[in-house]
């Protein structure tokens, strides 16, 4: 097979401990040509929802690569780790629902692996910190272009653990969508497409705010609250120069409704 | 054109998003072969006084490269999106003045180009990321050898958004200048070089505190304010185990006071 | 000499200044076609048991590489600048205890040399900054694989500055440990071994709460602390779904007593 010149990592490690480095190492003596980008590893811990979202928003601007996320309360207990094909790159990861918005992204599942070899993991597996023993290993052997077939058994792609999918629901005049992600400007992503923003001109509410439909945050005035279609194409809210998470007072689950006035 | 090994990074997107990968991803489909430093991603949102400091800091330590900076307010309106050559290295970003301190410190800028060719973008370009979309591709076309009157039409490097020039007024045994930037430290940067410093012996005073010339750290004792040159030849200030930027309660901006006693 | 294809860093210096930048470009100007794996820039400022203990743990992980390390507050002082050939490695940084545990890590001190070749240095050495005049260059000369003897002349391995040894008590049915860091999970790892757990089963004291042991996170209910041993082979303690620091309320260098019931 051809393999990857890239591995991306997604994961909760922090930047404060010596782990991301471990992963890192993993790789480089595995197969030190492959050079990663490193996605995030401030993934809140535990938030496989808020680490799925980065990853499926990330993916399609990467090169082809294999993408290795790791956002895994279970590790060591039975949950499957998981090497997944898609159209455009693979994915490795727990599986948790992590891994399928962006196998999503990525074109659809073709096929689904358990890893069960044990030869491609590291000699000596530790129980809490599968990213350096099993995850960045059979990253690395897949990017040499190792054939995935043998990292284990296959699995039906459509038995994957999912997450629930997020609330979207358009009307005429309204949209309701879930919160997916807040970033670090403050700006609050929508799950609800670019799209559904069509049927919604001139003046708008947003839980009782009145806001504005913008292109770019410097056209609405200091403080104004703006509906726009993010960088990922989903609708979002900002505020100029503010925080729009601040001023909405939602979080990652919660709903909101834009409404024309 | 012999083009650029190297691109760095210096943005304010943060590291718990995915912007910063996205825009390495960009780098990488369309030169896998040039390498990124990053700068910093933690410049505050919408901060180009501070950008613009750590970048002028930093580049004269990097390799020849193509420099992106990306913190910008204004994105998607009408602000002009630059490439700018200098002595020793080329810069894109927008042209809020966040560019012009780095040219200066690579030697002052020889060519302005308005990034206008569109065919070096990314094929859809976002009204709010063009870190991805339109900066770090043009980059990548740069470091790969591209001919920089092929970005778009020239600009008069006189003409470039500067920021305000900041203060720095040298008396006898006296000397005013400018926060520049305060680091992890706690170390506060005045704008004033540190050549200034030379006629400041003895005992001084910093706005009503009592402080001492030392070349290093350790030299004081515990929570002394130190005045120094620092690595960046500006004049600092510095508390031995200490903050001084919690002892001098400034912020960027403000205008500190040095003199003899 | 064959030299290293890597650099590991591990500073205190950051992420929101350009210093980390200054030494990655320190590196690529002498020594391109090297690259960096960034342990972390995170140390508290000036803590130097928290680099030596973070760095120990990371550097078996890592390919053969020269690791340099800055958590540096006697810089610029009479403090001794070190190259420390290991077993398995080189290490590169001051001479306050900050390399040793890396070094016994790699199997134990060859060779040590102190920094004194100037033509190694950056051509104008700051007082403040040895990480990109002094440590990243000569790490940069050593990777191309300059001969050690010529940077300094040797020093006594067993004349480095060493942190104390960490306290570990085992006695009959107890384990009284040193709590050595607290990761970014909130899970704390004592100095003790992984084996000091041996003779402690059933259930479990730690400073008078009660304890389960377990493998992973998962094995245990939602809010129970747990004792296991953690990816480094060390003794930790972790709340499935919490922070176990906050739980037990301790910091780096206090004892804890686990202990059957």
């Amino acid at each position: 097979m051809a393999g990857y010149d890239w591995i991306s990592l997604t994961t909760d490690y922090g930047l404060s401990d010596g782990f991301v480095a471990a992963c890192h190492g993993a790789i480089a003596r595995i197969a030190p040509s492959v050079r990663v980008i490193d996605v995030t590893h401030l993934v809140q811990p535990a938030d496989v929802a808020r680490g799925a979202a980065v990853l499926a928003q990330a993916v399609p601007h990467l090169p082809p690569a294999v993408h290795v996320a790791v956002v895994d309360p279970g590790v060591g207990t039975a949950r499957r780790a998981l090497a997944v094909e898609a159209e455009r790159g693979l994915l490795v990861g727990p599986d948790n629902g992590l891994l399928t918005p962006a196998a999503d992204a990525l074109g659809g599942i073709r096929r689904a692996v358990a890893l069960e070899n044990r030869d491609w993991f590291a000699p000596a597996v530790s129980a809490t910190f599968h990213g350096r023993d099993v995850f960045a290993p059979v990253a690395a052997r897949l990017a040499l272009g190792a054939d995935l077939a043998a990292a284990g058994s296959t699995v039906d792609g459509r038995d994957l653990v999912r997450l629930p999918e997020p609330v979207v629901v358009v009307g005429d005049g309204w949209l309701e969508a879930e919160v997916l992600t807040v970033d670090r400007f403050g700006n609050v992503q929508l799950a609800a497409p670019g799209s559904t923003l069509d049927g919604l001109t001139g003046a708008l509410r947003v839980s009782g705010m009145r806001a504005v439909r913008t292109n770019t945050f410097a056209e609405a005035g200091a403080g104004e609250l703006i509906v726009y279609v993010d960088s990922a194409d989903r609708v979002a809210l900002a505020i100029n120069g503010g925080r729009a998470v601040v001023a909405l007072g939602v979080t990652p689950g919660d709903v909101l409704r834009i409404s024309t006035t």
